[in-house]
């Protein structure tokens, strides 16, 4: 791994002295550092995160470790992952202006992102642990799909450029390694890094057993490394979105890549998922959650009906690119040639979308990295019970697929499988 | 573009001098180029090509132009084609040893590729035009797919090294662009390139009008874009192979991109079919070329046999890259895990095949590239008989892909269509 011979972490005692003179923090903060306080609050896996402030602003500064966090230095990981997510932050912004962290400032050979500093937004994971509704989110992740999604991809961009962006991305092979790894293969067999809640040896014993599953979980690997149709955040989970009570913010896309339409959707579908199934586990008394529930699965069909509309608007508004000419639709007055077109694309993705959500749901309760919704539930027998629903939920996705119906279908089998055992 | 500024085309004349020097060159054909010959041979529509001859040897010189030839100077395209047909080359050779001509020398700033001279090889196309049989054609090329296509894909490559070839070859844009346009749009609106057989208008219209064809022509231009699963040849048809009675070589590969593993054996079998359906426009009496109609058809189900029987063996003796793996599926004991995977990849490669194979089968005949077997039938309205034949095999096989049966089915539906006149 290429570490520059400049690099090195920021602390915060050596932060201001450093970044003092970099014009685009010093005219937002001031130029008297010694006003200036620093906090580091880094709780992700991969980066240092400090949070800069002067009487007159506050910053986040972003830093890459060459070592995933988590694990430690045993674990090298490229710092070059900060260049991909300024690339893709910036891209975000263009496609759907406002819904990502503004960027101030970036320094590739110090791997760091000088950005917006969101207040008073909170990670979703939290707001989900404690029963907190957000009005707009299915609206404005749905326009985030669409918008991202359409607009990264040959749909709408000029062919040259969208090669071009797949060779840049390409070169993000190391965290694209991690999840390809970590979120299709490790989960379904006995790898070191696996850990899981006592109690779900005997399911996930099940679970590895499983061909059907086995077998779709590496068609959507498959899928992951092979289909490169837009430019995917990567990493959309609950813990990658930031809300108030009026507003939606898309953070950290260090794991972009060129990859399928269906994978950001499907991973943060598999997380309000997780969020859905672990209520049972974080409810006061049975049942007291029941309207929060309602909420979270409300996500699935306002989330998928939000980017099914604003994707199909930008295919009659905005597709310019190479795909689904309109010479051969509209301007031969063949309308419903194009709205066939739009429905076999759709259907793609929606199919792609819950293969990806089957194995994020696994992945989050047998792989190395799991979520604070399942993990904030005490006894471990209640939270067990909640990882059960939900692996047995991300069985029926990937396997089923092809044949899912809609996304009322999906909250109805969300429901069932929450009210009953099932092994 | 960029042409570098010591690029200049050869000549005939300034060849000896110019490549005199090269040692690859001086050590197989001598020093004293007073002694050599230079034949410019180029009858395709993008380069120079040059048989160079001495007492000792003869070698190929082969130089990018910076136009394409067939059109003129209006059409300029990139000469960085070469680097990518040399790249494409060593790969090839790697990947399935001497089924391509061998490299002696590349010269990145001439776009220059000195090889192999193949004798006494004839282009396919011409021998599919005079008639001759070559025994070993459909298992050389059913080889060649699977080791080519198995072994330049992420079944088999490191990841990193698979996603660096991705990076390279996407830069091999404006020959995608070539694809993209002419093979899967243009045929399908009224492209100012297009041209046709006098009495074909009424079928093209009904082409051209026809809505499941052309949703599904962009879908197999989605596949092509989109589908980044190996390393294919990206042109592989009739006139990029050479044969001898035993031997075939596969040539021109500067179409070369990742793409999806069903492209180059579509291409090829609408390729084969092509050839069959002309056959009837080059007999000399009705069914005076029956057996060599056997022969040519019986290079599919030939050739997907190999493809398949090879394909299968490399899945479990080379299975080494990230997908399918081997520890979700042999290591647990479950080979048949490992089978049915091996299925649902050879059904989608089966599937899009016959996608690539009908948009190919229409290019050909309605767009600006025509082949040699119908270009050669005489009067035109024998012509016009044999390729409104063709395009109904093609629409047959580009719509109904998901659902052809074997490659017994496409025999029977090629035998069915070419006895029949079909609107």
């Amino acid at each position: 791994m290429q570490i520059p011979p400049a690099y090195a972490p920021l602390t915060p005692e050596t932060l201001p002295r450093r970044l003092g003179g970099v014009p685009a923090v010093a005219e937002r903060l001031g130029t008297d550092t010694t006003t200036w306080t620093v906090k580091e609050v880094g709780d992700g896996n991969l980066n240092l995160v400090f949070v800069v402030s002067s009487p007159r602003a506050t910053l986040i500064v972003k830093q890459a470790l060459p070592f995933l966090r988590v694990v430690g230095e045993g674990w090298p990981l490229p710092l070059n992952r900060s260049f991909f997510e300024y690339h893709a932050l910036m891209r975000h912004a263009a496609r759907d202006p406002g819904r990502v962290p503004e960027v101030h400032h970036f320094d590739e050979d110090q791997a760091l992102v000088v950005m917006q500093y969101l207040s008073p937004h909170v990670i979703l994971r939290k707001s989900i642990v404690a029963g907190v509704v957000h009005p707009n989110l299915a609206r404005d992740m749905g326009q985030f799909l669409a918008r991202s999604l359409f607009r990264g991809s040959n749909l709408s961009l000029p062919p040259a450029k969208a090669k071009a962006d797949m060779a840049l991305f390409a070169a993000n092979a190391a965290l694209a390694d991690i999840t390809e790894n970590l979120v299709f293969s490790e989960p379904y067999f006995n790898a070191p890094l696996n850990r899981h809640t006592p109690g779900l040896a005997a399911a996930i014993a099940r679970l590895v057993a499983d061909r059907d599953l086995k077998v779709a979980a590496q068609e959507m690997k498959h899928a992951f490394v092979a289909k490169a149709e837009t430019l995917v955040h990567g990493d959309l989970h609950s813990g990658s979105i930031m809300v108030t009570a009026e507003d939606t913010q898309v953070i950290d896309p260090e794991f972009a890549i060129t990859g399928p339409f269906g994978f950001d959707i499907g991973m943060l579908f598999a997380n309000f998922l997780l969020g859905f199934f672990a209520q049972s586990g974080l409810e006061p008394a049975s049942g007291a959650r029941d309207t929060y529930r309602d909420w979270l699965l409300s996500l699935i069909p306002d989330t998928w009906g939000t980017f099914a509309a604003e994707f199909s608007r930008l295919w009659h508004c905005e597709r310019t690119g190479i795909l689904y000419d309109r010479r051969l639709f509209e301007d031969q007055g063949d309308r419903l040639g194009s709205e066939q077109a739009l429905d076999t694309v759709l259907h793609g993705i929606w199919q792609d979308c819950w293969g990806f959500a089957g194995v994020e749901m696994h992945r989050r309760i047998i792989g190395l990295a799991h979520v604070l919704e399942m993990e904030s539930i005490e006894p471990p027998s209640a939270r067990a019970r909640a990882e059960t629903r939900a692996l047995a939920m991300g069985r029926h996705l990937a396997v089923m697929r092809a044949t899912l119906l809609n996304p009322s279908r999906i909250c109805d089998l969300a429901r069932t499988i929450d009210r009953e055992e099932h092994p």
